[in-house]
């Protein structure tokens, strides 16, 4: 399926169930999810679906991720209220990454900051890039 | 080492040693890295990396993965010549991810394309959004 669709040409469509079908899930039978603020950019977080989570990110329009230490589905901000309404989802050429577009409320990451992404390396130090809101 | 990191305050500095050392490494020894453009903020690719190819990275300049399906190194347009120059990098709250800010030389996707994510979710159907370059 994703061979086939390399070569396709812009606008060619397939069944999204085919594709779902045709998922390149790891041993765990997960794929890496990459959440990013539709509007910024930033890239927010990176979380892992598994086929139902993606059909429930999809039905439900909100990112829906499998917890691997709690081994279980939760809604992003479910308990937080830190929700990320779905703009749009995208799959990459050799269907193993997920891309989502979101609309971020409040900050992504549990410890309060806008991203997850709040460690820079610098030299040979590791620099805290934002403050917990 | 990551869960002291979540309380530290904006700018504090640790060891790059140390943070890599403490990296939540899969079942492969692998984290998975998201390649960003620096300018566009498009999300180009997910790859894989260990502790070297993250430390070629920094220390070559440029995007070093690991290929999960030739058991490998390789720097990214090795072949191509399509290269994606570090601009940063940056490590996620509990450090099982990694973001790298690139300049893309030339597509960053095998199937010459500028990103990877080409394949939108639209109803019950998939689109192919770009055209290959």
């Amino acid at each position: 399926m994703f061979k086939d669709l390399e070569t396709a040409p812009k606008n060619h469509r397939v069944a999204l169930d085919e594709v779902l079908a045709s998922l390149k899930f790891n041993d765990d039978g997960l794929v890496a999810a990459v959440a990013q603020d539709a509007r910024s950019k930033e890239v927010l977080m990176v979380g892992w679906m598994d086929r139902t989570a993606i059909q429930r990110t999809l039905s439900e329009g909100y990112a829906c991720y499998w917890s691997r230490s709690r081994q279980t589905y939760w809604r992003k901000g479910e308990t937080s209220g830190h929700l990320q309404a779905l703009v749009e989802l995208r799959l990459d050429c050799d269907g193993d990454a997920v891309l989502l577009l979101v609309e971020q409320t409040g900050p992504a990451c549990h410890t309060n900051r806008p991203s997850c992404f709040y460690l820079t390396v610098e030299g040979e130090k590791v620099r805290v890039t934002t403050e917990s809101q």
